[in-house]
């Protein structure tokens, strides 16, 4: 399965915040993510970078 | 394999502008791809959404 694991940034850190994350959809004020059994789950934040063969998306809070 | 397809948002149209994308990392200006034989490519454009089950990544031109 192509799904990937979503990690938000917090200083040093990158810490986990939702698995097998499915779709992305940006929206005005951050991003709509929804994972492979339909939970979704919004985030204040954009994307900074991914890694799709490693499976990871990395995030960060918006200012 | 767990890379997607990059599709750009053309009016109605979705044209694939890279296969096999690996990573995708947003700059100032739009966002830098690469895929797996480590080709890259700049796009003045943004994410407007993935469904990476589906391996599809859509992008929308900056206005």
């Amino acid at each position: 399965m192509c799904e990937s694991n979503v990690y938000l940034k917090d200083g040093e850190n990158e810490v986990m915040i939702m698995e097998s994350v499915d779709t992305i959809v940006p929206c005005e004020n951050g991003l709509n993510l929804m994972d492979i059994m339909g939970r979704q789950l919004f985030v204040p934040a954009k994307i900074k970078g991914m890694t799709l063969l490693n499976h990871r998306i990395i995030l960060e809070k918006l200012t």
